[in-house]
């Protein structure tokens, strides 16, 4: 049997998602919970191995994660939810479980992902923020070109060539990514940007960040997200912004799988920030 | 010369505020990075000593913290604010610094504090509000009775002998206490209580809250609040709540000492919550 689980974590004290030796990650963590819960002779008989919609970096938090793994064990969704929640630490929770198809994959079955970054900005740090935002220090009475950084963002809607935004270590097959909308939410001392798409590349979230700012402060024209995009060389771009600001917020499936829609209300984030 | 600050701190990995042995509370932190501003000549003629409005347990956050402290060294307000700011880490930030007459103590000045209690209650815990706000689980669909709280609160409003919510370890002088307004405020899943007051007991606000919860999940009435002040016995109310949620939002002083209203809109809470 198949089964999907809804997810949110804090991911500032993990080393990212995906499983590593020293087992740090949440796929780690995660994996280890979900094995405790069935019990020894359940994970003799059929390992547990979870698949992730999105492959959050390190200190990238989720409040929208979507995962499956397969298992011959048999329970009720609530009763999945309480038991892998009791053996998870406070850094991360299951909101839900579903029995699925077995055609339902956590990672190709879905469509469209949905990130927020959040930045916080202005002459002092937040401490409240930390590792929830990505600070970036601003005189005071200062603020973000909030128009320019708009017109930045109607370049790359649409299907395009994301190499410039792409990290060395990527893996996707192709560079080629869709981006349907980017919004960006300027309420100082907050700046939040909004992005919706159909996949994202390697530090592709946080690399259009750090250009989309360097507009915001005037550095650059908005037409350099143009002619990045047009150039297709990383080195050109801004530096790959922190992690700390970047929720990974929604995935999309087709509705035939009845996937929930995830549980926001219990993020931090304004409530019209959250709208998947 | 004394100087007043404006502070903010993330409590949760402090042993709260008053200086310790083991030096793992803000005030230790603070005095020695005001100290390594200074240098070491300025503190071999008159060491760094900080003097508090509100000497917040451990756990316990603080947005709108005001301190003082007396220096030879003259500086712009502007320099100490960067200059402390360098030597602190994330989780503790200066805010403002002005100087002050030799009259103000930002303990003894202070006519009312504001404190705010912020609670995620629901089946599931929530990643990005550990340790920034107490979690409590309800079952699904079931909320507090807020109107019953509302009724209990009216019963503390005003001068009474607070002995049922005082911890064994306050040193107040006296358990007397004025306070001014409770609001609480429920936004599902989030339920916040602000209160002020003249000044609070050791664990007050805390024991007070989870009087609130004993008659908002309907374990008690309303009026268990008005016995409980009455019998000014501690350990007829309900237990100390945890830290987590706490923060000093708010320390009035007299006009004439000109003290600069504390910057909130850099917290996570909600706007409507600040408004000191």
């Amino acid at each position: 049997m198949r089964i999907a689980l809804g997810l949110q974590y804090d991911g500032s004290s993990y080393s990212g998602w995906q499983s590593q030796v020293q087992r740090n990650t949440v796929q780690d963590v995660l994996e280890d919970a979900i094995s405790a819960f069935v019990g020894e002779q359940a994970i003799k008989d059929q390992p547990i191995r979870v698949i992730t919609a999105g492959r959050t970096d390190a200190g990238v938090h989720a409040l929208g994660q979507v995962v499956h793994f397969d298992t011959n064990v048999q329970r009720e969704n609530w009763s999945w939810v309480r038991g892998i929640n009791s053996f998870l630490p406070d850094s991360i929770v299951v909101n839900w479980s579903k029995p699925v198809y077995a055609e339902f994959s956590a990672r190709f079955s879905a469509y469209e992902r949905t990130y927020v970054y959040a930045l916080h900005a202005g002459p002092c740090r937040s401490p409240m923020a930390a590792t929830r935002a990505t600070y970036y220090m601003l005189p005071p009475d200062r603020w973000f070109d909030v128009d320019a950084m708009r017109e930045a963002a109607q370049y790359i809607i649409g299907e395009h060539d994301f190499s410039a935004f792409r990290s060395s270590e990527c893996q996707s097959k192709t560079p080629i990514k869709t981006i349907y909308a980017i919004e960006i939410i300027s309420r100082q001392p907050w700046l939040y940007f909004r992005i919706r798409g159909n996949a994202f590349l390697h530090h592709m979230v946080r690399n259009l960040v750090g250009t989309f700012l360097m507009i915001g402060v005037g550095k650059q024209e908005a037409v350099w997200m143009q002619e990045l995009l047009q150039a297709r060389d990383r080195s050109k771009a801004a530096p790959t912004f922190a992690p700390d600001g970047l929720y990974l917020l929604n995935i999309a499936y087709p509705p035939e799988f009845e996937i929930p829609t995830p549980y926001l209300a219990n993020s931090w984030l304004p409530g019209d920030i959250l709208q998947a």
